[in-house]
């Protein structure tokens, strides 16, 4: 079944934590041990993982990526978030976790973000549990 | 069942759209509800998701990766498509994307892409459906 | 099932070759045909498929990533590994290969690599198999 979660963005780039999110659906659909894909249907943001700890993490992954792509910098596309589209497709629009004993099997500092490139906006994140036989 | 698309590329780096692709064979597998994992066997191209709307943003992703990652800077690879193995690496190998009322469930504006970073040449892109009971 | 590979690393960034591991794995489990997801638990490594031929390429992707993103730039995150966490955010924490006859279906030049982005240190690399029906 297809799962959709909303998420607003308060930033133009700005990573938002969704693991929350993610556990509450595992626990809804009652999966035990299985996969979770998560897919980002938007061209100008993505997914990843990272540290959920330290939020200042989060700001330096954002600031390297707009240091390396800027806002601006002459790009082809005239709509003003060049920039977006690129970050989007080089960080990537899905990711694949495990769930294990009912969670996100997952170490132990880390966390699931949708990556907001040009906000701020509502997004949404799609995901599909695949069960494993029990 | 792994499926085995053909593509033809026609510069050194260049985005090329497989979505149609992609949708013919979910129709021929007559799959309603599922997942579709998209493989790249090459490590000098990649495969990914972006807007298949202004094309001038496939060129702004390609000329950005080049920009950061130069055809010649030093490498240590001495084959000359050094760049081309780095991005592959980056922008990577597998994405997975997800298949609602026989079709791919994606967003307004997105599309599937090869990306080809030491083209010209003929590409694979590898695929397999996993079906959601109905 | 969920299974865990140890991998010690040598360098503070470094590609890590689990190819064979992968391959000793999917035998055990006797797979003919199915899907192997690949998932990286560190928040400062990453896993990614590339050339397994060449040694040279691994160490121009840590190089040339090192060059893009610095060890030290002035970033806000202030334990010294600012850097391996963007690396690792980028590459991605995941990947999906594929089983045919009993083994990786893979391109010719193709292997599996843990990115090491903070070693040296023993890290985990986890995955899970997916048969498919035969």
């Amino acid at each position: 079944m297809l799962e959709k979660l909303k998420v607003s963005t308060h930033q133009r780039c700005q990573l938002i934590d969704i693991t929350k999110e993610i556990q509450t659906l595992i626990k809804k659909h009652k999966v035990k041990q299985g996969i979770i894909h998560i897919f980002c249907p938007h061209t100008t943001a993505a997914v990843t993982v990272n540290e959920n700890y330290d939020p200042s993490v989060q700001s330096d992954i954002t600031d390297t990526l707009s240091k390396l792509i800027p806002h601006n910098a002459g790009y082809a596309h005239t709509e003003g978030n060049a920039d977006a589209h690129i970050k989007s497709a080089i960080v990537g629009s899905s990711r694949t976790l495990f769930i294990e004993d009912g969670k996100l099997a997952f170490g132990t500092w880390q966390g699931v973000y949708l990556c907001e490139f040009d906000g701020p906006r509502t997004r949404e994140v799609w995901l599909k549990i695949i069960k494993e036989k029990e």
